[in-house]
């Protein structure tokens, strides 16, 4: 279930509405604590932000606040951030006692329309990204728009990116009106309930990834990699804007195996030019990029690349094999269309 | 899905049989490790032996073994051990990569009638059992009856302690059954199979114990005291021969509050004397083991005890709530059941 408030104080009330009397405990991060108002009589436990703390110390910790407050089987645990606070306190929820309830309350755009919804919860493990986690629905999802006014703008571009993929899987209609909007925390507000919606229908109907939700996949085996390479190379670039540039190349390759129609090409590509921070890479890195892509843990493909690649906005396929030639293909014509 | 094979060997063929060609790894103990034949050709983490490897340091090994032999979500982890080995097994396969399939073959009758099947997976944390794990079905369980010849008496009669539970949970010809036999390894070869079908099928109907599955805690909620009553007073008692004296002791509070047939608890009780070692209590204790009984993560019971009683064999409630002056009536008459 999602909810929508205006303000934190106001998502609580939801929270305390839901909750039904039930002992509520909050997760957050230090950052996260100072800028929004938890009352007092809140059991609070504030990780260090950043993914670092995606680790097992962390887990433990949190492990133990949940003991030492006396949280039980049917506490409501609270997870207030961005997507490192709402996987590592899913999991932390769906592990304790065997599970007990947890609700998001995100506090970036990204983690709205991503890490806070589908229930995909985890940690990192020996630098690997959620090696180790489970499958655990939210219990609920509170959308709180007015948190996502003072991020910074890499932060709102990196939201934009996931919803721009939401966008294509559902139709051509929400994909036109997604590249229409130019991104501001204000014009995307009403967007991101939209972007949402998109996830949590596809995950209703394959909660654990059996198939059709390998679809949301779309954008991220080649983003994954240029995220991944631009990390390597002393340039992060925020997640959603890997995925944005991932969707362009993805949206390229589709064109070549599904005749994917190419106007879509040219209008993502423009506004990744006009609003996006630039992303380079060139062909001396497609050998580290095929092999970034071919390690993708969704992949279950012995060495096989597959990807999910839509044949029109609204139609996604997924398991689709390709040659390398092909993926290279698409990556040259994908800087082209950059001017990269 | 259950099997049954004669030797380790051949419960290894069942296995390689239904992994349909996925790679396999094992987790086991240094003991059952030096017992067993592996190949040479499966990967095997062998934890310390004993309650203690239950930790999140044990986990996180595992997790680590499981990276660093190239597991993916696609491979197949086999658990070869006692119930530390299954519940710590079971819980890193649920949460490696968000979960990939296991097999238990346990190794002792306890194990075999109890912790391997019914998908309750988990650590202890803090000095509390099972505060974390998650709810995951084994792949498939393999029983090899030939592994429990060796066992020591105390740990037959702590598996024959369980499979009594599961007599009176089905019906009066089972409990019969159960309780006409004299327990051997080889006399309860047969019944153990039956012990385990009772558990699965209730398991089956309600795999995350919303209700129904409650029941499987007969003899657990005094079991469980008296057992850490007599571990605190370094007179430590196998869990499923707590669980015996438990089942006496909530059989009668059965007969008390539902008049199940007494004929019942007289041949139990005799059972318990004839057959296994005394298990001494006394009023002066009663306090104690009461605080014990309300503390069970089980119960969400806000402090009140809650008790799984059948009104005859087959036909158990759940959530049964029995006043303070009930259970010290019940436990008397325990004391004078067993003459001490």
């Amino acid at each position: 279930m999602t909810y929508e408030a205006d303000t934190f104080r106001e998502a609580l009330k939801i929270v305390e509405e839901i909750s039904a009397g039930r002992k509520m405990l909050a997760i957050t991060d230090k950052n996260v604590e100072t800028l929004v108002d938890f009352p007092a009589s809140l059991p609070v436990y504030a990780l260090n932000p950043g993914e670092d703390s995606k680790s097992v110390d962390s887990l433990v910790a949190v492990w133990k606040f949940l003991v030492s407050r006396g949280a039980t089987r049917q506490s409501l645990i609270i997870n207030v951030g961005g997507g490192m606070v709402t996987d590592l306190g899913g999991f932390a929820s769906a592990t304790f006692m065997r599970g007990v309830d947890y609700v998001n309350i995100p506090t970036t755009l990204l983690g709205a329309v991503d890490a806070a919804t589908g229930g995909k919860t985890g940690i990192n493990l020996l630098g690997l990204k959620n090696e180790v986690g489970a499958f655990r629905l939210p219990f609920a999802t509170i959308l709180v728009p007015s948190l996502f006014s003072t991020l910074p703008r890499q932060e709102i571009l990196s939201g934009y990116g996931e919803m721009l993929k939401a966008g294509f899987l559902h139709s051509a209609e929400l994909a036109d009106r997604m590249l229409s909007v130019s991104p501001t925390a204000d014009s995307l507000g009403a967007l991101t309930m939209e972007a949402l919606k998109v996830k949590e229908d596809i995950v209703a109907r394959d909660p654990e990834e059996m198939g059709l939700r390998k679809v949301l996949n779309l954008g991220h085996t080649v983003g994954h990699a240029f995220e991944e390479v631009a990390m390597k190379q002393q340039h992060p670039v925020p997640h959603g804007v890997a995925v944005a540039y991932g969707l362009l190349a993805e949206l390229v390759l589709a064109h070549i195996h599904f005749c994917f129609p190419s106007e879509w090409l040219y209008r993502l590509s423009e506004k990744l030019k006009s609003e996006f921070p630039p992303l380079c890479y060139d062909c001396s890195q497609y050998e580290w990029l095929l092999e970034l892509m071919g390690g993708d843990k969704k992949n279950d493909n012995h060495g096989e690349i597959l990807f999910s690649l839509p044949e029109s906005p609204g139609k996604c396929h997924w398991n689709v094999f390709l040659q390398t030639e092909e993926i290279c293909n698409g990556l040259d014509i994908c800087r082209d269309l950059l001017g990269i």
